[in-house]
This record gives C-alpha cells, sequence and structure tokens, in this order.
C-alpha cells in the first residue's frame, strides 16, 4: 500500500504523525479553487475527514476531541448540555480572508465566490455536514450571509424563503437547529449611519421590515434565540449627531422588536450583544452594564437578555468573566459568543478561545448561572486570514470545543469542591449580623451605622488572599 | 533701583520678560523649606503675586489672565457664573509630587510637612489667600486633608470641626464656599478592600459615619454640592469576591447617605463621580452610563446626579465630551471635574485642561445644559511632580482658567450662530414625520413600518458631511 | 436668477450659506452613479468647483483656505515649500468607504467600480483636475492602485507602464510630480504571509520585482522619493514564525533596493514607514527607534530615512511629535504622512489633521529640522466611510492644509520669538562647562565624576516649569 | 493536643485544610506591628514555616512545591539551574502596600518602618531566612533598599558599607549571591528629571558616583549581574526637553559603566531594562528593540545585554515573548524579571505569574537561548497591597516559581518532541535554495530575482497554521 503524504505532515513531527497519517488526511483536502466554477457541487463536502471522536488528553492526532466528550455526565448534565456549542455560518462559510489591507485569500474547494442563490444552497449544505461530521448541534446566521440581498427588499424576503426551505429539510431527522438568528443591519450602505439609529426613518423601517422577517424564519427554523448586534448604531463623531435622538429611536425599534416576537408566538429569548467600538467610534451598547442601563431605561429589561462575546469584552477594557458577571448577577446571562482577542491588538480578532484558565473562569460563571440554555456557546470566531486549508476549518473548532470542554472539567471539579466559594464566603462572613441584615435590606440608617462605628473602634483589617485564590486556580487547569 | 531677577525669568525669552520683571516676581517666592519647621506663618503666603487681573489675549504675563474676564457677560450670564471655578485643596495645598516611583519633591514654603492641627489650619489660611489672588469663589475638599486623622474616629471629628470652624471664619464676609465637600474613603488601610462595598460591615459602618460628619460640614460651610468618589469601591480580582453582594451594600449606603441628606435639611446635589479604574482593577462606577445603569438598578435616580471628570472619561475608552452627554441627555450632568490626561498613558494624570479645541466642546455641552449651577468646574488637576515653585500653581490654574474661558466664548460664538446645531437637526428631519412621530412615541409597530418600507423601496443615502462639520468647529476655535 | 439650493446648503446655517451659494456648489456634484456606467469621461470632473482660493481667517466659504496661502513667505520661504503637500491617489481616488463590517458606501461620478485599463486612466485625469483645483503640487501612489494587476506580472508591468505614460503626459507644462512612488505589498493573498519577510522565496523575489519596477516608474514620473510599508512584515503569531529569519531577509531585500536605487540613478531618497501593527499583530518597523536599530544593524542607515505617519505613532502609543523628533535626532526625519487618529480607537482611522496645537508642535519640528525637502506632507488620510460627496474630499483637504498652515503660522512666531527654546537651553546650561564638556565627549570617567560628587553634596532641585512651557504654547496657538 | 485553627483555614475549603494544620501554620504568622517597637528581632522571622519542600502536582498544600523540584533534571540540566530564582529584596522587603491613593497596609512583623540602621540590618536577616526556607539561592536589590540614605553621599555609602559586609557574613557558608545589584535612581527627588539624563551636571555626577559605589559592593558580594533601569530616564514633556542631548549624556554614562566594570574587574553582566513609561510619559529604554537602537548607536552592544520584564514589555504593546525573543535573537537576552500585568490596566502591576502557556512560551525561548546564566529569573513581583499575611509572600513566591517549573517541564518535552519547531522549519524551507543561498548572504540583485519571478510565475499559497501550533501548544500545556 502507498500512502501519499500530506505536506501538513511534516510540519507536525513525529508523535503527531503517525495518527494523522492513519487518519487519512489527504493533499486534496487542502486544495483551493482559484478560478471560479459554476455553482455544482456533489458528493461530500469533506471527505477525507470523518465524524471527530472523542479520544482523550493524550491523543495526538489534531482531528480528533482530547477533552469533548459530549455524552460525559458533568454535575448532572451532559457535556453537550452545559456547552451547547454553535457555529456561526458566517465566519465559516462566508469568511473569506479579506481585511481592511488585503484581499481575501481563502476559497473553499465549493464555493465559486459568487452571491448566487444557487451558490447560496450548496453553501448551506456544506455547513450541515460540517455540524454533523463536528457533532455540534447548534447554528447561528445572519439572514443576508445565508440568502443573497435582492434588488428588492421583497425579494430579499424570497430568497430567504428558499434557503430557510432548504435549511429545514436539511434539518430534518436531526437535533440541529439554530442557536439564533440575526438580522445583518451594518454591512449594507443604507445602514451606514445606523440601522435602528439612523437619522433617516426610511432607514429605520427598512431596518424594522428585516428584523421582523429574520425572526419570523428563526422561529421557522426552530431557533432558541435572536440576537441583536447593532454594528452601527452608534457614532463616529459627536458633532454631527443627536445622541438623544438616536437612542429613544433604538428603544422605540426594541420595544417594537419585543412585542412582534409575542405576536408571532417566538418563544425565544431575544439577546443584546454589547460591544464598545468598531466599525463605530462608539456603539450605544458599549458593553454589558451600558446595555442594561439602556434596558432599564426603556422598560425593556423583561423582554431581553445579553449575548456576551469575549472579545467584546477585553475590547471594552474588561475581563471576560467580568463581563458574564455582570450579566449573571443582573439575571440577563443568556448566550456567550466564544472567542477572544489578541491581548495586544486594539480591534476585534475573533480568535477562538485556546488558554485553559480563561475557559475554566468562564465555565465556572456557567455552572453559577445553571447553565445557558437556552442559550449557548456560539464560536463568533474565525480562522485567521492566512489559514486557508478545510483542515484548518476543522482543527479551528475542535481546538475551541476542547479548550471549553477542558475548562468544564476543572471547573466542575472547582465548583464541587468549593475552596474559592469558600474563600468568598468567609470574607463576607460579618455581614450575617443583624446590622448586616439591615444593610442587605437596604434599612440601616446613618445615625445607627455611627454609633455602632463609635462602639466599634477601628476595624482591624485583614488580607485579600489575592494570591492564595490565585494558586487554588492554577492547582484545578 | 536693582532689580533682582528671578531664575524663571531666563526661560522666559524677551517677550515674557518685561512684563513679568514688572510684575515682581521674586527669587524667594520659590524658595523651598528642605528641613522642616515650627507651624507658623505669619503675613502673606503670596506675598509676590498680587491678585492676577484679566490683561487680554496678547497678554505675556504669565501672571494674568488673557481670556477669563470674571464679569464679562456671554449669552446673558457672567463668564464667573457659567464657569463657577473650584480649587481642589488636596492636589493644591496637600500635593507634594510623590508617586509610585519616587518620594514628595515639594513643600510649600509655609508648610512643616507635619499633619499636625497647626499645620492644617495655616494650610487652610493659604488656600484662602489663594483663592481671593486668584478671584475664584470656591474650593473643594476631603475631610481628611483639611484636618488630621485622629486615634479615633471621635477624635477625627473634632479635628474637623476646629478647621471647619476656621475655614468659615475665613469665608466670612466673602462670596467663598465650598463647590463641595467629600469623605475620603480611600487612604486608609481600613478601607483597602472597599468602603461601602468592604466584605467587613465595620468597615461599612466606619464609612457611613465618616460621610454623615462630612455631609453635615460641607453643609455648615454652605457648601452646594456633595461627592462620592468611591476609589476603593471595586475589586481587585473577581475570585475572592461577591460582585452581586457589594453592589448591593453600595445601593444600601447610598440610599442611607440620600436619607440623611434631607434629615439634616441640606439642599446640595449629591454626585456620584465615575472612574474605570485606579486603585481597583475595576471600580463599579467604570463610566457614566454603568453608574447610571447602577442609580437605576437601586432606585437612586432622583437623587443623585454625576460629576464628570475629563481624565476619567479617556481612562474608561471616552471622550470627555461624551461622558457630558450621556449625562446631560439623562438629566444628570451636575458638576465637572476639570482636568485632562496624556493620550498616551493609562493611568490619571490630572493635568490642567490646555486644549482650546477640547474646551469649546466642553463648554458646547455647558451651555446646552443651561449651566452647571450648583455644580461647577472643578480643577482636579495637579501641578507636574517636577513643578516646584509656588508660581506654578499659579501659573497652572490660569493657564487652565484660561483654556475654559476661551472654550466658553467660542461655544457661545458657535452655539448663537447655529451651524453646528443646523446641520445636527437637519440630518434628523425624516422623523419630523407622521411615522417618524409615532416611532419617537414608542407606538409604530413592525407590521406598520413593514407595510412602509416596502413602499418606500430603497433608501437613498446622504453624506454625514464630518469632515464639514470638523471644518465649522475648527474655524471657531 | 433662479438659485438652485443643494442639500447641503440647509446644514451650514446663515454665515455659511451666502458664501457657499456663490461660489456654485450645485446639487449634482454630489450625486452618485449606482450602476456601473462604461468608462468614459467627457469634460470636467469636478465642475461646480473653482480653484481654490486663499481668502483669510475669517473667510466661512468651505471651499477656500483660510490659513493655507501658498505664497506666503515665512521664515524665508514660501508657505508651499514648507509644506510641499501632497494627494493620495489610493485614498482619494480608490477609496470606496468598505470596512471590515460594511460594504462600499461611495463610488466618484466617474467612477465605474472597475479595475479596467480605462478606467484607471480617467481615474488619473481626476487626479490631475483635484490637484490643479487644490493648487497641490505633489502626488503619491502604489503602483496597483493606479493600474490593474494583470494575469502575470509581465502583464500587471505593461499596464502600469501605460498609467505612467499617461501621467506624465498629465505633468508636462505644470510642476506636479510624485512626491513618492511605492509597491502594494499588501493586498495580493501571495502577500498575506509578507513580501520581503515571506516563508516562501519565490514571493521574495516576486516582491523584489515589483519593488524594482516601481521604483523605475517613480523615477521615470520624476518622484522625488520612494516609500516602503511593510503590511506584511510582520509576524501573527511567533508560534509558526521565525523571526530572526524573516528580519535577514528583509535586511537583505532593502540592500538590494539600495543598489538596485543607485544603478538606475534614481537620486530621491529611500523611506521607511513604521507602523506598530494592523494588518499584522506586530510589524517589524514598529516605531521609529526600532526602524532606527533594524538599520543600524543591517548597514543602512546611510541609505534610507523615515516617513513618520502621525496616526502610526499615536498606535504606538507615542504622540506624533516624539516620533517626529526621534527621527530629526537621528538625522532620517524625511517625510511625514499628515493624518490623525482617533484618540480612543485602536485601529488606523486615518482621519485629517484638524487639532492647531498638534499642528503647531509638528511644524515647529519641521523648522527645525530645516524643512523637509525632498520629502514633505503627504495626506494619507481619508473620508470617514459616511462622507460621499465629491465635496466632501476637498472640504477635507483644505481643511487638514489649513490646519498644517496655520500650525506653521503658529510655530514661525514660537520659533521666532525663541521663547520655549530658551527655556529648554537654560535647563541645561549646567553642562556648558569643563566636566559637562567631558561628558558630551564621552570622556568623564566615574572617578572623576564621583570626586565632583562628594565636593558638590546635595544637588538643589529646580522646576522642571511644564506648565509654563504650556502656558506659552498655548499663548501661541 | 488542641489545634488552634488559623482563620485562613476557613478559606481553604476541606481539600486544602487538613494539610495545612499538619503543617503547623499558626495564627500569630499573621500578626501585624501596628506601632512601631524597638528594632529588635531575636530568632526566627517565619518560626511557622519551615522549608518549602517538593510535594507534587496532586498537593493541596499551599506551603508547599507542586512543580519545582530544585535537583530535578530536565533537558541535561537542573531546574534550578534552568530557573535560577530571586527574591526581589525591594518588593518583599521593603514593599509596604502603599499606592498612589493610599497609605501602606502591610507591616512585617519585624519591621518597626523606620530608615534606621538597625532595622535595616534586620530586615537583611529576613530576607536570608526567607531565601533559605524557600531554597532560593539568589536575591536582587538597589542599594537604598537595603541600606538608609545618609545626609551625605559618602555617608550613604558608609551606611551601604555595613549593610553589605553583613550580607556577606549571612551568605558565608551558603550558596546564596546576588543575581544583580542595581542603584536607585528614580526615589530621590534629586533625581526627579532625570539621573543620566537630568539637566543639571551635579546631578549626572551623583548618579555616577552612586552606580559606581553600587556596582563594587554588587562585585564584593560575587553578584553575577549588573542592572541599569532607568526610572526617570525619560520626558514628562517634549516641551522642556532637549531629548538628544539627553540622550547623549546617557550614552556617556553608560560608557563610563562599563569602563568602570573593567577597572574594578567585575565580570557580571552589565543589563538594561526596558520600560516604555511610569513613572514618566515616555521613557528611553522604551522596549527591546528601542534599547538595542541605543546601544547600537553609542557603540555599547559589546557591553551590554537586556534584563527583560514581562509586565514592562505589555505596557510597551509588546506580549513577554516578543520581547524576549527580539533580545535572544539579538543576542542580549540577559535576565527576566518574571512577572505579569494585568491585561486590562494601564500601570506596572508587578503580578506574580500564574498563567501556565505564558509560562511554557517563556520557558521555550529560554531554552532555545541555552538558559539564562549567568543571568535568571528575578521576581520583580509583588504582593496585592490587600495581602497582608507573611504567608502571603511564601505563598506568593510558591505559586510564581512553580508556574515557571510547570512551564519548563512543559517546555521541554515540546522541545525535545519538536513537533512546533518542524512546523517553523518546513515554512522556511524554500530558502535552501541557491537563490534562498544568495538572499541570505545579502548578494540577491534585483535583476536576479526579477529573472526568477518572471520565471515562477504566481506564486501558489499555503496556509499558515495557526490553529494547528495553538492546538499542538494546548496539549502541552
Amino acid at each position: 500500500m502507498t500512502i501519499k503524504i500530506h505536506p501538513l505532515l511534516c510540519f507536525l513531527g513525529c508523535l503527531w504523525v503517525a495518527v494523522a497519517a492513519e487518519d487519512g488526511l489527504i493533499a486534496d483536502m487542502t486544495c483551493r479553487v482559484d478560478a471560479a466554477e459554476k455553482p455544482v457541487w456533489e458528493g461530500e463536502f469533506f471527505p477525507n475527514v470523518s465524524t471527530i471522536k472523542y479520544e482523550g488528553p493524550s491523543s495526538r492526532n489534531p482531528l480528533a476531541y482530547r477533552w469533548y466528550n459530549a455524552e460525559q455526565v458533568i454535575l448532572g448534565k451532559k457535556m453537550k448540555d452545559w456547552l451547547r456549542f454553535s457555529v456561526a455560518f458566517w465566519h465559516s462559510f462566508r469568511g473569506d480572508g479579506g481585511d481592511p489591507f488585503g484581499s481575501p485569500t481563502r476559497r473553499w474547494p465549493w464555493d465559486d465566490g459568487t452571491n448566487s442563490l444557487e451558490m447560496a444552497k450548496i453553501r448551506m449544505r456544506a455547513n450541515f455536514e460540517f455540524l454533523e461530521k463536528l457533532g455540534v448541534e447548534y447554528w447561528c446566521f445572519h439572514d443576508r450571509d445565508i440568502a443573497p440581498e435582492g434588488a428588492t427588499l421583497q425579494e430579499s424576503n424570497r430568497n430567504l424563503d428558499k434557503l430557510v426551505a432548504l435549511a429545514k429539510r436539511l434539518q430534518e431527522g436531526t437535533n440541529i437547529r439554530p442557536l439564533w438568528g440575526t438580522a445583518q443591519l451594518f454591512k449594507h450602505p443604507r445602514y451606514m449611519h445606523g440601522a435602528a439609529t439612523s437619522p433617516d426613518v426610511k432607514v429605520f423601517a427598512y431596518a424594522a421590515a428585516q428584523v421582523k422577517k429574520t425572526m419570523e424564519v428563526t422561529h421557522e427554523l426552530g431557533g432558541e434565540n435572536y440576537v441583536f448586534w447593532g454594528g452601527r448604531e452608534g457614532y463616529q463623531t459627536l458633532l454631527n449627531t443627536d445622541m438623544k435622538k438616536e437612542l429613544d429611536h433604538m428603544g422605540s425599534f426594541l420595544k417594537a422588536a419585543a412585542a412582534w416576537k409575542k405576536k408571532i408566538g417566538f418563544e425565544g429569548t431575544l439577546l443584546l450583544e454589547p460591544k464598545p467600538q468598531e466599525p463605530t467610534k462608539h456603539q450605544y451598547d458599549w458593553d454589558a452594564a451600558t446595555t442594561i442601563s439602556f434596558l432599564q431605561k426603556y422598560g425593556l429589561l423583561g423582554d431581553f437578555k445579553l449575548n456576551i462575546e469575549c472579545n467584546h469584552a477585553t475590547l471594552a477594557g474588561h475581563s471576560c468573566v467580568h463581563e458574564l458577571e455582570v450579566a449573571r448577577i443582573n439575571g440577563v446571562l443568556g448566550n456567550i459568543d466564544a472567542n477572544t482577542g489578541d491581548a495586544q491588538t486594539g480591534w476585534d480578532t475573533d480568535q477562538f478561545l485556546t488558554n485553559t484558565e480563561e475557559a475554566t473562569l468562564i465555565m465556572l460563571t456557567v455552572i453559577k448561572n445553571g447553565g445557558l440554555a437556552p442559550g449557548g456557546f456560539n464560536f463568533d470566531a474565525k480562522l485567521r486570514r492566512e489559514s486557508i486549508d478545510v483542515e484548518d476549518l476543522f482543527i479551528a473548532h475542535i481546538l475551541g470545543m476542547d479548550t471549553l470542554a477542558r475548562g468544564l472539567v476543572n471547573a466542575a471539579k472547582l465548583y464541587e469542591d468549593g475552596v474559592l466559594s469558600n474563600l468568598v464566603n468567609s470574607r463576607y462572613g460579618s455581614f450575617d449580623s443583624e446590622i448586616g441584615a439591615q444593610i442587605e435590606a437596604g434599612t440601616a440608617d446613618f445615625e445607627t451605622l455611627e454609633k455602632y462605628a463609635f462602639e466599634w473602634g477601628e476595624p482591624a483589617i485583614t488580607s485579600g488572599k489575592q494570591e492564595l485564590a490565585e494558586m487554588i486556580l492554577h492547582s484545578y487547569t
């Protein structure tokens, strides 16, 4: 038997080669279509990749899970039910490697680069094969990345219907369904000044119609949530902006969205996704606290939760866990866009999360939240511009899933042992007193407190034990 | 007549020398006390500086105003009533040039460096002479910077009473009074884990007693506002923190503060001062939006306004004007801590604001707000560590005042001419329609909006005219 | 006579309207081509804009200079010779408003959006009309933005030759010529891993051939400089990178470039343009100091100077003036890419510089440098994505030119008066001593210095006078 | 037997309690001295802590090593010889928890808070007991943190001699010696404008004398390196600064230092420590590349290496590993100040490094460098302000040491397996060709390269495999 060695294999070193070869990575898996072909694709999209299996931490097979074991039960729930992974259609099937300084670098073998309806259908089929091979049951989409924009809104809607029909058929007999859908309200020039916050009432109406439709099809597909990311809801300069008016309009828009949800009987969660800036200089949904403030002001707090994205958190100057915790303690942690940024860059890099420590902390918050359902973990992460092999798409997702699965294993142990939570709880022990109870009930007044202060004298100070807490975390990761 | 030339003069070049010499800057004005003296000071503190006068833009006298002309009427109000300048006692009379890597560099001639009661009184007298020579009618203070901490809280209160009595006497017959007072809840080790958010109930009570007293003495002195800056109200690591509990406690604390204000008949405004971080890794009053969110959640929105500090705004990733506008459109713009940061450093530098363009934008917001009263502009700005001459203190304040006065002149012209506001208003013109009105009333639903969208077709896009807006601003500065 | 009022005019307010109307801004100047036309354009490109004239600071005409007066003599040189303004072809004639989250928003009336040779010629003609109406004598280009990439390198070269021939003909009889040319080595996927630093020797050779050709045509057109911006010369992750090898290759590449320059008799300056990151995570020409370090290590310091871009400076954590000064004191300040970033964003926004204070400081360095020639000020600045009117292109350039011209006027006055330089020089006066001279000659040894230190005792400290220096600057701006 | 339970234990949870109790953590270990005592200390400083032992990864004893096993051989060298850990005297024995907004929080039981000679001796003894119990053989110091500043330089020198004599005696019979010494040239007001870059020649001389002496005593103590961190060598504003003059002076200073080293026969390495800013706005030794540039310009490259501090790297916008690699490939990686910053703060937090992934990458560079000797890992890391227990000092160091030891174990495996290095090497394979060799020899010219480019045609592009590289790293950590 002759084995044709994949060029990749030379990268992998002795430990990795053997297993990879057995798994049959084959050279043409990575071949690229440089010229447009006619949009026909028969047979498999990933003929050389079998369903990804769990092989355990010692595996050196890049196309196997080392930590993610879907059916393994952790704290009474299956891993897959804690994690509820979702593939982002836009990054995985529409991402082309273009960036502000460079042309696209990547086109999948089945893709002719056009925005035709036929091509859209092929991409949708590829998506489902990818989900199945990965063993992932959720996907997320923007209306315009699954179906082409038409000459009119009506035509766009018809295009969308066709793709939704196909997706629905492909979902049949599987457990696959959208984690969430969303309307793309940031790419088309009509939205350059905003959608719900556009100074043009026609754009506001157009955006409303687009959300209406996308919510309907998300419902149709059995989607479990609906997301709003306001990529252009913000400003480039205050000099030409009436911020109060824009925020009022946005409040009105979301109120109408919540009403529409009820009207059509959609029971999924509505989610706002904070991001501080990019593309605009300032986005109104800056971070979790700002977004909660907005929801409070416009009376929408019961109708919306948040979709926290880790890379957006760090762009806002927060840790990802901070944003998750702010959402959690306000009862609005709805979904996580699982990615990470580069700690040294000031823009959204949407990388797959790979740091074990961070994943452990994220999962600890998820455990405290009792899970995320009906939300989950959407991989709002993309291949690097320079990663152009089909297998890179698998490797990236496997690594992202393994990192969070490993985080779950660590966090569950930490949670069960209670070491960190004991440390925290004991710090606040003095509030388990009469005056503590009054404070927490909001009934302690300054005169009473002053009386205590005079009586108690100078409080002793105690160590915050941060290094011990870090040691504990380190010993669980 | 022999003129003893001040060493400074050689710096000033020919244009500056003559005037400065005439004004009698004298060498020993800058002499420093290197060894502790006994705390006695008779006569003037600034014998060589006369009352600072307005001399107009062409003046080259460093000890004159070129723009600030207190009685000049702008848009129907005197400059001094628009600006309501205030000197920060802590920076000007307690700042010593120490930084995390260096010892103090500066000690005023009258200061022996001790924290004695006698010394505190001398500093208070210096403060009043400074205010008078500068022609400023407000000052701001922390309880512990005007009077020494005692061995017990009771003793600290007694010390404070003594200094307040002195200040009150010094205020008599003048228009001088505190713009605001505040309790210093961040310097003493007891507050290292927070004050209202300390995990120790004793610290919470101590802080309450301290605020109670400081609010009382602010009231006694005729102070017009009371400020809360929570320098330790935040966390260093989430690993040892119960964020929800801490925020609940902070809410309870402020509720009690608002009740106390009413009880003692204090009619000043209560102000929260946002800052994102430093000294803590995360401060709960991160920025204006976060602070408003907090006030909403805990039902405190009617009781508190905000004190926006420009350097805190930029540390939070916002422009100063953004924060002012967020406060303004939410009806909570109460006071401005007028300073600026270094655009390239990640910590609070508390510099005097000197950029004309920024000052113009700040004043435009203040005009839109109808002024700041009972708030004003407090100079929460300090001399550079390397600036050790007494005259530097005057120069810094004069420059800060002139910059804002110049900004006021520019902004008033811009406001009156209406050029920028016309540009902004015309952008939103399409909302002056029936459907626009429905949107703004929150009654437009998705079905109606979709109907319009279908009918209107693709909206035309129009230029945002940012460069034109920038040109307009440039032509007014 | 009926005047058709331009929609813009309603933005301008009463002061601006009258003049603008007289100047004949006409509505269709801003009309856009939404569908592709055949690439033919006859007559003027900007029929409604006359040559921009100087009208002085009080003018309210958006299409006039308020500060830039080309022939005005400042410190013995004409304004235009100090400033040597250049229009960047890529931003002004190829920029389309696309960003990482959005499609193009802008297409000039004459542009069909294709990359055809015929279209390229039309754009080149538009460029020259723009230069003439603006009264600017320099332009800058990338090879691939003026002529389309062909199927082969040879074909690309032939395309380039055609456009160069046209540009040369358009230059005839004018003073217009390139400030500099450069090869675009970052957009095509072949360069995704770098050009001179690509791990593929074929890409290295391709880049060399491209630079060779572009240097030849720059020479042919009378260009006065040649620039290297290494947009992909860096890394995305150190995990897959051999940084030493890449830097060695880059050194070899630039050595060959310098040799080629001599061989073809091109006497322009070769310029490296530092940028810290974006598109890559780390670019090898991080900042001025890093780039100088590189030039020193590879023995290229005599052959190259720097092109400092303000927005790149701030992305690197420096002020623009810092980078200019680092270049100046190392004798390598060659050219300035005049733009500015948004102080709150972490990516290159390439905005036109509008801050008077910053422009004053920039021009002060240029004066100290004795001017920039053969370099100049290239406007590496672009319209905001939302600015889509033809007139916006004029307004933006006028504002950029006026800002620097105003900075020149201020800086010249400051320089002549010598106030700031006296302050600086007097600070270092103590080095005008015998031991000072030895130190500056590098001959002072530690034993001698210790002897002095023992003898002198504790040095007195003197104020750094930063606030005074800021006051001086403020009084000149 | 009654066991008095330490308050800490309640934090530790069941898994941690048992072992800690056995190890005899006793309550008074954490007691603090709130009032000054007379500086006498007899007996042990850490009576309740025994020598820290290796117990393996599964240990839950906070006072044991889980990864650091000093004598374990890795890649042919003992762990302790790879790591060469050093305790920083200033943080561990002079750090008091003070910060820009707060007073000191911490005073060790033996410390009276004074700067007396007697107290200095007690601290030095505590240092040696700490080193011994930790099993660490190196320590680092600033002259002024081990001995008090006197009234004159001569007196300061005498004080220093006394402490050096004590340290020398304490070193006898042990393997303990300084990893490096350094002169503190940033804290005293005389250095507020710089030391080698002060505008005052007297300060320059004073600094020279101080370095001269500190180098002598470092030599006397058997120190293996000497470090320069220029905390004030930079500027606060360019307005009052002559940057060229300051850099020239710094070059002259370091030249004299290198000469002095030779004269006294000190064979340790001289090290510069880059830091971008803080306390100054701009420090001249900004980062590794800038510092190398400086060394090149002033002809000092053979005489100095670099001391890379991780937190300084991230403040400069680089990853720690980037800075280490820049130093390594330039042959100047001399020492590592092992710490980490908070990813969300813009100032130096000097935390102990706890991230396994980062430690693995750091150790991979150290392995490639063949180790660091005569340099090592100095813990330039401090307890959090809120960590005030003596045991916190042990816990922090143990965690820091364990993290790097774990990183070493991972990196050695990664290095031996060669998986990552194979991936990297194969990417550059095309340079193993004739033209590749010419390029690397600097002899390839543009004509030859163009010939190849024409011949080869369009290069194929290949994936950068970043996600695969990340997966490999993840599988080794």
